[in-house]
């Protein structure tokens, strides 16, 4: 498993566990050297937390499983757009590859309102578009059932 | 107590934890009504967790206290500009007014490298330069006993 449409399948396979929990559909994991070593699904409602995102859950297991904070060697894959407290957080980690699907007009941090990631003295790869449909798709059914 | 100087006060106490565990002193404390619902100072190091920023230990603290992750009839003040993690996560809050002290050149996200506050449509009050020479001195202090 290499492509990255593998990895963000599995990326929306997390979203689907939030759709499950009816949060927004937004799912993340974190690559080292082709492994998986975070996942992470919005939870935000479900803990009461501005700070359970999809990004910053799977972050927080990568942290925690390699035992640092510092995620230097990582790329996260994640299925929307990041906002700004996820991007910052994407480069306070160090994580230098960011691949993600739809964009999000709202607080979409990359391109959609701001662009976070090129406001440091530091590079991050963002690659975006990557099974785009397929999340976007998640997030209509969630808020088609919302209302 | 009601000047944002007698809060930031306060969000220097919390540095100065922060500075007694050799993190970096960042603090702040979060406001309703008059009283202070949450503290927090910056255990990076100490937790080996990127969110363990002042802001965001002190936006959780607050959560919990009232229960509630939107605290958008609450202010925050912190004793440096908050970088793009913090400032989103203080947008996600729904926190509407901000009083910081120092500017952070690196990764400060409210004029020093971006933006971030006035990239959604959603208005948030920013004050800057509050007692900032009491903060930047702790920063000074920090820095030249590290070296």
């Amino acid at each position: 498993m290499t492509r990255p449409e593998d990895f963000m399948h599995e990326a929306l396979n997390e979203a689907r566990k939030a759709l499950a929990l009816k949060e927004v559909p937004v799912g993340a994991v974190i690559v080292k050297d082709g492994v998986i070593v975070g996942r992470g699904h919005n939870t935000r409602n479900t803990d009461s937390k501005i700070t359970s995102h999809a990004e910053i859950n799977a972050i927080t297991m990568a942290s925690e499983w390699l035992k640092d904070w510092r995620l230097e060697d990582c790329s996260i894959y994640v299925t929307l757009e990041p906002c700004a407290m996820c991007a910052g957080a994407i480069m306070q980690s160090q994580i230098k590859k960011v691949y993600y699907g739809a964009l999000e007009p709202k607080f979409g941090a990359h391109v959609s309102t701001t662009h976070v990631f090129d406001s440091v003295n530091q590079k991050t790869d963002v690659f975006s578009g990557i099974l785009a449909q397929e999340s976007a798709q998640l997030l209509t059914e969630f808020f088609q059932n919302i209302r």
